[in-house]
Formats: structure tokens, sequence, C-alpha cells
């Protein structure tokens, strides 16, 4: 088969060092299993880059990373000296413009973001069905709060009024809505293959395997809200062996903390979904084990990117300190993407998911630097 | 001195069910003290009053609730039948609108939210410092995510597009954020006055009694995002005794469940402060606790409506079954406010307050009805 190529990009912060322990679990599954993968390091996106030449990444930047099978990202954003608020608050939006710039230039619909509290990880709510939990948020990644339109009249001025407009398609709704049903169905197949079931109620009193949740703001939100209710309901008539339901998302944040195991498929627009993610990774057990990855899954021409979902943590970069677990878990699901076209890397990547979660199960609680981990762990991948 | 008039509008669902014991309250309350209190009663706001008239209140509704010097009101919304999709969606929408309307119509630009988990409080996060939450968030009320501009181009049609503007003047950033940090100083105040100090660190290692964090989405919604930092930077050196602290929504969300205990004043637009409140009614043990209310801070003429966090709960309307807690603490607080005017109702409120709090922590857990628990309450309140 083809060799699989993938575009290492560390970035910020602790970037580098838990993408080196990706890069360490990526060689040894390579040589163990003869897997034909090649990566390459850039240094950019990222703020030293910046630093140096006025820009966070190459003007050609896309065009050189288009040539690659997926993009596996550390983390992006330098928040500059803490005690110079100006610098901070500028550096933090220049370094952060790549990530957009990539979803949006790849136009990576998709941003999936699972939530399972595996044994060992974190548990930060009091309820013992918080064990239960399992659930993939789904967040429309190309338009809506993020188009970026908007302005400011009489900056700076009293009378300031500053605009940010929210832009929904119809198609982007349509396919990220049929998207959340397709992987409610899979994930039902899965279930029911591993023995585990689970139910969920229709409105007309029918019990399915599988729920999509999809949360809007429709009461106060209306316009998009009412096309993403109209679409959802359209959708849905396909795919009736899947359960329906609505949340807006104060309701949707507070039932995730409250009852977070009664949810499956959630989708959310962009910003909705950003909130609901962050909250789905506390559920996991917190940034550390967090992973996330922006999908094209249309367009093979187009790379897709992995990154977990934590971001730079300037306070404790250099260290040797940050979790490795989050990148770990991304790494994981990268390989499954990439093992559509190659399967040996389907494999590896459940290999590397199984050996990241023994490890978590065994080590919980103990303190333990980054290197250490990624030690371990390629220790279980090692032939 | 003057008689304080209230205009009690029970709305939908549960609504009229926990105004009810409000209004046994008041009533124990004004015998007991011999208040200069009076209150009259409208059938709307509501979906009953819409189904006969059209209209969810009459056209000249806020004319007349001008006339009172505060607006106590149960719940709104009223999701129609649930087997049917299409009224479930339109009536939904058609009953929440007063709500808006009332907020934009007197200018309640504060919304409040405190989350303290009293004892007796349901407490969802594992943690025990949960126990020491201690935070008042803090919403912009008036425009932003919700000015309800917008529209739907080919409305149906597959090139269907939604759009949404977000609107955000200068000087509705400014008077929230002095807002907020007025709450903090006075919150400090109020802390050492009790013997409870709390401490907060500055950038340059100050340490201060109180805290503001300003909560934007500035490195996706540049442009308001850009103006409220700004407008929190110049505002805050009017209070160098308050500390300062930026989040960002997602991560804001997150710590508010892994760390809430860390949090003093938090200030938000409209629609992260939707989003925050609700998580902040979860750490405060549940909607059935957590008390809300619209303020007009500036104009003596615009009455400030009080309603609890939660909605009409549908589910178990007319069954008897809600808790009337939140309600009972936000009929409190509505007395604390009138009481600005009143020093007697001031009293009234403190003691509804304690004798609400004490029910709680003294019924921990057990199960009773609305009426139940109101009489209780009564009961404490009895001369
Ligand atoms: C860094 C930021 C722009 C980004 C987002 O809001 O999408 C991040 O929070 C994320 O969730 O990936
Ligand atoms: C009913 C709805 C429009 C309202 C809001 O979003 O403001 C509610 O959620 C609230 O928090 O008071």
């Amino acid at each position: 088969g083809e060799t699989t190529r993938i575009a290492v990009t560390p970035g910020d912060g602790i970037g580098p060092e838990v993408v080196g322990e990706a890069v360490r679990c990526l060689e040894t599954l390579r040589a163990k299993h003869g897997l034909a993968l090649e990566w390459t390091r850039f240094p950019w996106p990222s703020h030293a880059w910046h630093e140096e030449h006025g820009e966070s990444m190459p003007a050609d930047a896309l065009t050189q990373l288009q040539a690659y099978d997926a993009i596996l990202l550390g983390a992006l954003g330098d928040p500059g000296p803490a005690d110079d608020p100006e610098r901070y608050l500028l550096s933090d939006s220049i370094s952060l413009a790549p990530l957009l710039d990539m979803r949006k230039g790849f136009d990576q619909w998709v941003c999936e973001r699972p939530a399972r509290l595996l044994p060992g990880a974190r548990q930060y709510l009091a309820d013992e069905r918080a064990k239960d939990i399992d659930m993939l948020v789904i967040r429309e990644n190309s338009e809506g709060e993020y188009v970026g339109q908007g302005g400011r009249l009489r900056k700076g001025l009293p009378d300031e009024v500053a605009t940010q407009m929210e832009v929904f398609t119809r198609k982007a709704t349509d396919r990220i809505i049929r998207y959340g049903f397709e992987q409610a169905r899979s994930r039902a197949t899965d279930r029911v293959k591993a023995g585990r079931t689970r139910s969920f109620r229709t409105l007309d009193g029918r019990t399915c395997e599988s729920q999509v949740c999809l949360v809007t703001k429709r009461n106060a939100l209306r316009y998009w809200g009412d096309m993403y209710t109209e679409a959802f309901e359209e959708i849905s008539q396909e795919f009736p062996d899947v359960a329906t339901h609505h949340e807006l998302v104060d309701a949707a944040c507070m039932k995730f903390v409250q009852s977070p195991w009664a949810f499956d498929v959630v989708v959310a627009s962009n910003l909705q979904g950003d909130i609901l993610t962050d909250l789905a990774a506390v559920l996991s057990g917190g940034m550390g084990v967090a992973p996330s990855c922006n999908l094209n899954p249309t367009d093979p021409q187009m790379p897709s990117m992995f990154e977990p979902t934590h971001g730079s943590a300037p306070d404790i970069a250099g260290q040797g300190l940050a979790d490795p677990t989050a990148m770990l878990f991304t790494t994981a699901r990268m390989l499954e993407w990439l093992g559509r076209k190659d399967p040996t890397l389907a494999a590896a990547g459940k290999e590397l998911f199984d050996a990241v979660s023994a490890d978590l199960a065994e080590n919980a609680g103990t303190q333990r630097g980054t290197h250490e981990i990624g030690s371990a762990i390629c220790k279980r991948l090692a032939p």
C-alpha cells in the first residue's frame, strides 16, 4: 500500500513536550508492525515562528500541509508575558489564528470530542453514575459564530458599537446533523457488537439503541435556532432507529453536570459546541485526558487535524509536567481515522488506545512526568 | 412611608404553584411586621392568556406594570403537547417572548445570580471544597447576542442562510463591568464585617479581598471581546482594591466544575452569562434552589423583575411537586432590593432568607411537596 504521511506541528507551550511522546509511540508502533507511516515536523504554526518571521506560519503553509494525510498538532497559544497585559492580549490572538485558518482552509467541518470516564481518570461529579458517561459531542466547525465577520464602530470612543455576525447555512447544518445521526447509528452497532446496550425513548414511545440531542438556543437566537430545528426534524426521518432530543444550551450545560450519563450523541453549533466540549472534557477527567479532532469526512484531498482539547498551558510549559495522555488518545484517534485507508493503522490506533487506557487505569492518582508516562506507554507497546 | 407595590405574575407551569407559596410568606411577613406592602396578581404573561387572547400579554402590559415597584414572576414557557413537535416548538417561542420584552422594556440591564452551596442543598461535585463556593454571576441583560437582529434568507430552501447579529455598545459594557466591580467591593465589605475573608492575587502580586473575573470569547469573537477587555482594563483602574481575572467562556465553564470556589464576581455577556448562570445554579444545588433577578439599578421609574432561574417545568406542573425554595429565595432578594427605599422590607427579606435557608438545612434529602415546604417556612416566620 501507499505510505501515509503526517504533518507534525508541535506548536507552543507544552505542545512540543506532549507531541514528543506521541512521536515516540508512533515510532514504537511503526517498528513493531512495519507500518507504512511517515511524518515531518514543522516549526510552525507557533509563537516562536511568529516572533522570528512576523507571521505564525508561512504564507504557503496550507499548501504545504495539504500534501499530508493528517496533521498532528500539539497546542497553540502563547499568552506572552503575564505582567504585560497589553502584549498578553495581543499575542494570544495572534498565535491562535492558525488553528482557525486550518479548520477553515481544509474545511474540517466536524469537531468530534468524546466523553467517557475511563478507569483511573479523575471523577469530578459526586454521583457514581458518572462512570457510565459515554457521549460524543459533535461540534459544527466551519461557520456560525466563528465566521469572524463584524467590526467596531467608533472604536475606543464612549459611543462605540461592536458587532459580530453569526452566519449559518442550511448546507453546513444538514451535513453536521446527518453526521451526528450516522455516528449515533454506528456507535449503537459497535455497542451491540460489544454486548452493551442502551435505551432511549422516542416522543412516540418507541425504544431506540441510540440518541441524538440537538443543542441550540432557539428561544433567544431564533433565526438559526429555527433552521437547525427544522433541519434536525427533517433529517431525523431518515434515521427512525435513532431517538431524538432537544436541549437549549443553558439547560444542556446544566444537564452535563447533573445527568451526563443520559446523553449519547450531542450536536451543537461552533460556539455552543466549544463550550459543551470543554464541559465534556471535564466529565472525562479533565484536560489531561481529553482528545479532539477536526475532520473533513467528505474531501479526501483535505487533511484532518488532530489536537488534544487542552491548550498550550504556558504556566507549566518546559518543565516536563504536562500529561501526554490527551495527546496520545488524540494520536490513537488519528490512526483510527487514517485506518479507513490502511487497516494496519486502525489496528495500531486501537492498540495505542488500549495501552493509554491501561496505563491510566493502573496509575490513577500517581504523580508522573510527561516523559515517564510516555515511556510507560511505549513499554506496553514494545514487541 | 409610602406603600411598596408588587406586580405578581405567576406565569405558566409550576409558576402559579411556587408563587402561591411566595405570596403566603409575604402575607405572613406583612402581618407580623405591619409592612407597607401590597401586591396585585396578573394572569399574564402566560400561555393560557395567549390561548384566549392571541397574545401573551395585553398591548399596554408594560405600561400597566410600570406602576409597580417590582415584578415577581413565577415562570414562563409552555411547550404545548409533547407529541406534537410543530406546536411544541411554536408555543415555546411565543410564551417566552414577554420575559425578554420586560427585560428590554424596563431596561433591566443586570441579571444577577448568586451561587453558594447552602447546607442541605444537593452537592453535585465530588470535591468537598464545593462547600466553599461563593460567587455572584452578573450577566449583561440588555443587548449583545439577544438583540434579535438577523433573518433567514431563502428560508426552507437548500441554500438557506440564517444570520444573527450580536450588537454590543461600550456604554452597556461599561455599566455592567462597573456594576461588577461595585458588587465585588461591597461583597468584600460584607464579608469582612462578618469576620470572613478571602484573598485574591493581582497580576502585580498584591493581595485583594475580592475579585472580578471577566468572561469573553475574545480569541474567536474578537470585536466585542476586545471592546469588553479594554473596558475591563480601564474600569479596573478605578478599583485598585479588587483583583482582576480573565477567562474564555469555554475555560470558565470548565473551571465552574473543576474549581468554582476560586471565583468571586463573574461578569459575562448576555448569552455567555445565560450559560454560566445555569451552571452556577447547579453548583448551588440545582434549579430547585436558584434565585435570579433582572435589575435596573439606575432608573427608579423602572420596576426590576424577580424570577427563579428555573423554567415552568411542564412535566411536573399542577401536581404540587415543585420545590418553591428558589422562588422564596428570589422573593427574599426582591424584599432586600425594595429595602433600599424601605428598611423594614430589607429586614423582612433577610428574615425570609434565613427561614428558607434553615428549612433547607433541616430537611436535606426529604421528599416534600410544594405546599408542605411553603407551610414549614411560613411557620418559621409566624410571630
Ligand atoms: C483556541 C480557540 C480559538 C479554540 C476554539 O474556540 O475553537 C479552542 O477553544 C478549541 O476548542 O479548540
Ligand atoms: C427563557 C430564556 C429566553 C431565558 C434566557 O435565555 O435569558 C432563560 O434561559 C433565562 O436564563 O432567564
